[in-house]
């Protein structure tokens, strides 16, 4: 578990009541990664919602391992943001990986707990949907700049 | 007005009920385009959801008219798809441009109408929500591919 005021301190946390950050908190802990490891595996279940404290993530898209493409950097993350986007939405499995460039710190959340919650508590769900979608489309507005720019 | 029943034929309505099938319906018209219109612009104001029922619409990012980028193509949307999915998404602006290829039909939705629904009624809200999250991570997939492959 972590302290639920941990998790308040963030934009994507923030607009929960007591009772929704305290249920959040209890299927959470902090963790650390070394450099270099790969916490999130592309095409994997997705069961982790990660929240980065400190540190930067690389999503790394592999090309599965044939053609042209191989470890291509398709985006990164910054502390404060959230990874594992896919964990809460379907068909709940990782579009990408992920790669530490230096130690990471995050907080963990069980993915699958999460999605239980937001099923009996669907103010809840609304709110972390509202959120996961607002997360999702500013990585998808920064990678089509990107393309733009790969492009031009 | 739109026939609730239309709405029900398409995945991202098909888990609402009755009721908040006919108040989205009662909210939403059908409207067709010419060839060559651009039916959401970059930037501006998001306050359409559509649901594009025939032809095909390209997505254009145009970088702001300074720079090298110029109208790169970073997407497209099929029949069936839903476009201007930040008419759900705080800050309610659309990230990029929707030209079509040809003659389109669509359902136009007043997407402030939808906000209003989805405040009051949130499982509602969190179903639409779990839909729009899913239609912006597969277009996010797509767009990670598109640029891996550019940069190989």
């Amino acid at each position: 578990m972590v302290s639920p005021e941990l998790l308040r301190r963030y934009p994507f946390f923030a607009m929960l009541n007591d009772e929704q950050l305290k249920a959040i908190a209890m299927v959470a802990q902090e963790c650390t990664y070394a450099k270099g490891a790969i916490i999130v595996k592309e095409n994997m279940p997705a069961n982790k919602l990660m929240l980065l404290l400190d540190g930067d993530v690389d999503l790394i898209y592999s090309g599965g391992g044939e053609g042209a493409i191989c470890n291509a950097l398709v985006g990164s993350i910054a502390p404060g943001e959230i990874l594992g986007v896919s964990s809460l939405i379907e068909p709940y499995t990782y579009i990408c990986s992920a790669r530490n460039t230096m130690a990471v710190k995050v907080v963990e959340i069980d993915g699958t707990a999460v999605r239980a919650l937001m099923q009996v508590d669907k103010p809840l769900g609304y709110v972390l949907m509202c959120n996961v979608s607002a997360a999702v489309l500013e990585r998808l507005k920064y990678t089509q700049v990107e393309l733009a720019a790969a492009r031009a």
